[in-house]
């Protein structure tokens, strides 16, 4: 019995499949003692046979036909790490149809179609988890799951986005713009080609949807995750925030209260003492707060070969143990608490506004007078004369309010004819929540 | 089915058992959602059944007899929050034998005979889980064993005990001399009436023997914890570790290398952007470093009622699942790694030394002298010119040098007649581990 290995389907050899590959070689007998079982590699599915790979990997072991995996007996377990929503969905329906196991980094795929995967799932007996589809090598998931199964989170906030995290952090440090940032990054191998989903704030997204319904319990789907990228932040931005005190992330926020979620992306200004606000470069950090427990920070790599690795190895060792103690099949929490999204009236939080003015006498007074019109008051004023010719700008820190009522000042602003431009506006996240 | 609860055994009505106890009355329709079951406390030990307390509970739950749990045919799990080695340890030992599962927030008991309440566990098929045990509201334990399960784990560096580390905030806000900070925490209730064994470092060290064993899978004893305190720690080191960049914390080193085991408790100077630089007040945090994963950190509340209590109630529901599965008993990893401790020659780090000098020409030369001829080199040298009648004062930061290197600079000292007096000497964080 001790000899019969847990058999593998790896579906991908990228950059997360190599290490996969790599850790389950040298970490084998730490495995063993871990799973009391060999681990082996039965098949590979990858693109093309004959390219050339970073490792050596026994070429018998290669196929490019998904069957060989998905319909194969001898695969007790498949792990995907392809990437994609098709085919990929597919073949992952099929290898649990089939009754085998899956242990996934796929964020697209578990943040559109988790819940069908999860049901399938749970009727043919079969594991699922992905925690290397958040926050690479952060076991986010399992702390939200288990350790905190006592208790009722009410607020997750995080930096789940590498890319983007290393732009804001590259433009804070050296005051570089916004493409030129994502230029370096590319160079660097930390952004794609097309970086559309990690700058536009979509691949944040996901990993928010994901988070809020292991959170919450519930089944928050990812459009209804309020989305705002990157794309528009200036260094201007990035410096005036500074001088408030602010650092500025892009920031996942996934709140729970009175029973209504709350669940978004976005740019948003973190008061310098708080513990997102340190968090640099491609790193990422999830706050998890808590009826009971209260504040807690989850903080490492967010990407990478073998720390997203690890994630995919530590899910597999579970699975194992779970097949040899048959209990597989129970990793799936259904739901149980009736989804019913925040209305923007219900949506509160500090707000940063940069507003360009004609630079005359008056202006400030009659913008303020405008806050007070909508019923939102002010923490923080910043006047900064003749930045242009006849021009003048204001920063401005409100108190809480609504996102309801921020719409009613930026309507409000547009009638005011000093007014020229609203030049940006940011949520902030403050401690007072 | 459904409806026979989980019974539990609560063994004292302290901070923590209060918190379990609200925990499991106000979380109960959740913690039904999480077990399938209903979780029902049975009986509750405690030393007066008169006292009053801040919670209302049924006054036919409470005994003063230890065996009405122990012995309870109806009890299935015993909640144990009483704390001390002797008699609890008895009790647990009687609990388990006679097939009781066990959580525990007890670090002394664990630290000291863990080894034997699992392997009575084993014997009896029965959990002992302790997450409680090691800071508080952070679920580190469940990180190590699980969410790096399939990392090789080679440095764990904590700060875990709060009570200190609320002092060493205090001393470097506001440059309050250790005793005044300390009584400053007794009033807040921060630190214990004797606070021998926070201070000096002791519960600490029970913290990272438990995290050692767990990280590195061996059989690591308290008293291979090398252990210093912070109560000679002055309000002038915290000063001159802040001029060279640096913040002075009580840190729990664990690290594997080589197969060689390093576990200690000191202060420790960090470099300012040291992940655990910023952890400030009550705070615990726990760096993991694999070599798969790299860096992570894991930051809550260390202790206090309800995050305490958060993580015993999240045992609860493991064990509870684990009892419906059939599947207890295989909570208990048994170590597969020989321990071998490194030797002091083998400890390496860089190092803080303040020294104590007369104030002439040339002394400076003699005291570098002193390093080299050790074979320590030195990263910065700062020189307090009079800092009293005919005294200076030479502060320096060396390079990585071992443990036993130090010693030796240090015996050198002595032999050095313009040196007057070693005032302290911590140990430094670096980056380049």
């Amino acid at each position: 019995m001790v000899d019969e290995p847990i058999r593998v389907g790896l579906m991908g050899l990228g950059t997360v499949g190599t290490g996969v590959v790599r850790l389950i070689e040298e970490h084998q007998e730490d495995l063993v003692h871990q799973t009391g079982k060999p681990i082996a590699i039965e098949k590979i599915l990858v693109r093309d046979l004959l390219k050339e790979r970073p490792l050596a990997v026994d070429p018998d072991l290669l196929t490019n036909r998904p069957e060989e995996i998905v319909q194969n007996d001898r695969v007790d377990l498949v792990v995907e790490v392809m990437g994609g929503i098709e085919p990929t969905r597919g073949y992952l329906r099929e290898a649990l149809e089939n009754g085998k196991h899956v242990v996934t980094a796929n964020k697209d795929l578990m943040a559109a179609h988790g819940a069908e995967l999860l049901s399938i799932a749970a009727q043919r007996n079969c594991d699922v988890y992905y925690e290397a589809s958040v926050a690479g090598g952060i076991p986010i998931l399992r702390a939200l799951v288990e350790g905190f199964s006592s208790d009722r989170i009410t607020r997750i906030v995080g930096i789940v986005n590498g890319t983007t995290n290393y732009i804001l952090t590259e433009m804070a440090r050296k005051g570089t713009p916004f493409e030129e940032a994502l230029a370096r990054a590319q160079e660097l191998g930390y952004a794609e080609a097309d970086p559309t989903a990690d700058v536009e704030g979509l691949d944040a997204a996901r990993k928010m949807a994901i988070l809020g319904n292991l959170g919450f319990h519930t089944n928050l789907s990812l459009e209804e995750v309020s989305v705002r990228g990157v794309s528009d932040v200036t260094p201007a931005d990035v410096h005036f925030a500074e001088q408030l005190g602010y650092v500025l992330k892009l920031v996942g926020i996934a709140g729970l209260d009175k029973e209504k979620v709350e669940a978004s992306v976005q740019p948003v200004l973190l008061p310098r003492s708080h513990p997102l606000a340190s968090v640099d470069g491609v790193f990422n950090a999830v706050c998890v707060y808590g009826e009971a427990v209260g504040e807690t920070m989850f903080y490492g790599p967010g990407a990478g070969e073998l720390p997203t690795a690890t994630a995919v190895v530590s899910d597999l060792v579970t699975v194992a143990n779970n097949m040899q103690l048959g209990v597989t099949g129970r990793s799936t929490v259904t739901p149980y608490r009736e989804k019913r999204m925040k209305g923007a009236d219900e949506v509160f939080s500090k707000h940063f506004l940069r507003v360009r003015v004609e630079d005359e006498a008056g202006v400030l007074a009659s913008l303020t007078q405008i806050f007070a019109e909508a019923g939102v008051s002010l923490e923080k004023v910043l006047q900064v004369p003749h930045c242009e010719d006849g021009e003048a700008e204001i920063v401005l820190i409100t108190h809480t309010a609504s996102q309801y009522q921020l719409k009613d000042v930026q309507f409000r602003m547009e009638e005011l004819p000093a007014v020229r431009r609203l030049m940006s506006y940011y949520r902030v996240e403050g401690g007072e929540q």
